[in-house]
């Protein structure tokens, strides 16, 4: 049986940023404060997280759980400037992962809703990065889009802004984008969406393309690599998400000439290679 | 048979105010200067245009046959504003019936353009409005669109601005919107299609999918009919394009039922009523 490994899969920059920032934190700090937290995964795959949870990090999903005189680190996700300044009010040191691509997503909306544009979100309600990009909006006018069926709450605007969640397809962007196109004269498009993203996807489709089957590999709640699933679906390929080598069920690969794997930006390397490893010995 | 005229249809504002302008203009100077002239057609539509002719209006097609002393009446589709600086230093008074919104597409493109946007201009490459929108731009950073095409062409981009040729259709408009997206990563939309041209194209729409056969009535140069007569043949209607009563064959309406009339911003009221005419003699 062939295997491919996607050309670009595996940790992003962003992810890859953040972990090394754990990692330093904990360094210089484990043993001078009572606890590292981190408020939610700070990247969104439960093998690394429950490493570093062994290392020292705490996971808390509330921010009343952060004691003072401890750190917080901030996920790559990034969070609302609100929440931060109640947590650091606590005395609480803060160490900040936001990815940068992130960042600038926050710092456009801001700009953006400051400038008096009508904010549109395209994104996941419920991810973090989107709620944390929403509370860096001083103001209610905006509203997050998930799908073309939400553009039709919106009702005419003067002017609106758009930004995107760093991991969506750029399928779904333009054709939610075609339609906000209805409900405003001025509309700035600003493609948050980041380059380590498009790489990803572009190369996971041209594989799922190739293939017989598809091993999608990260966590079930990663944006991204669900992302990454739906795209190689989109090939009519028989795909599989599996969080890791655990969740491969040998049946899928009986008979097939050529599998595909790729994993989301949030996978680290070592648990796409333990897939390919499991899938060589067949 | 039945017989319809689509709710909003002939004469636009812009048209009206370009006619109104004109006919002032012939009523104060007419006796005070040799010439008044309009480099091309003032609207696009050959009766009108030859009825202002026999009251004194020259049509010219380069601005060397327009005389010092006499006066350049500016077409409802505007100009350039560097031609207009050459025939005014000839001591050529200005008078202009710009259309307000094709100005503001100009005010925008300029805008854009000063403000380090790559401006891509949607609209008809040869028709006389581009043509003024695209003078309007004080550098080369800019590209005329007319299909998805073109957009191939365009390199990636930092910044992009978009005007739109104001009666374009939405649809094209929307579909060529989506593709720019892939060429940058800000781009700031201004949808100056322009509000009259919108309700044309949708009660022209309306009105086709409930008859048997749609007559647009309109020049053959007018970018806002072809639109109209599109529309029409999109909905599965058999359309005919006619500049005016003259233009009808009688067998196109043997054992029809309903008949649906439609005309252009630049197409007289009483052009329609004469083809409404005509027909109801059947």
């Amino acid at each position: 049986m062939d295997i491919e490994i996607a050309k670009y899969s595996g940790y992003c920059f962003g992810v890859k940023r953040a972990l090394d920032i754990a990692e330093e934190t904990l360094n210089k700090y484990k043993k001078k404060v009572n606890k590292i937290y981190t408020l939610g995964q700070i990247i969104h795959n439960r093998g690394v997280v429950e490493g570093l949870s062994k290392k020292g990090i705490t996971v808390v999903n509330s921010e009343e759980n952060i004691t003072p005189g401890s750190i917080l680190i901030v996920r790559s996700h990034g969070m609302s400037p609100v929440v931060l300044k109640r947590i650091r009010a606590k005395k609480v040191k803060i160490v900040d992962t936001t990815c940068p691509f992130v960042k600038k997503a926050q710092d456009k909306a801001n700009f953006l809703s400051r400038s008096g544009y009508f904010v549109i979100i395209i994104g996941n309600k419920e991810h973090p990065e989107v709620i944390g990009i929403k509370e860096h909006i001083e103001n209610n006018n905006f509203a997050v889009v998930e799908d073309i069926k939400d553009v039709k709450n919106i009702g005419k605007k003067e002017k609106i802004g758009i930004v995107v969640q760093t991991t969506q397809t750029s399928k779904k962007f333009k054709s939610i984008v075609s339609k906000i196109l209805e409900k405003g004269k001025e509309i700035l498009v600003e493609n948050t969406i980041c380059s380590t993203t498009v790489n990803r996807q572009n190369s996971t489709r041209e594989l799922a393309k190739r293939v017989d089957v598809m091993i999608i590999v990260g966590g079930k709640n990663s944006a991204n690599t669900t992302h990454l699933a739906e795209i190689s679906k989109n090939c009519n390929t028989i795909t599989y998400h599996i969080e890791n080598y655990k969740g491969i069920n040998l049946s899928w690969l009986r008979g097939i000439k050529k599998v595909g794997i790729s994993g989301g930006a949030s996978t680290p390397e070592k648990d796409i290679l333990k897939v390919k490893k499991l899938i060589e010995k067949l």
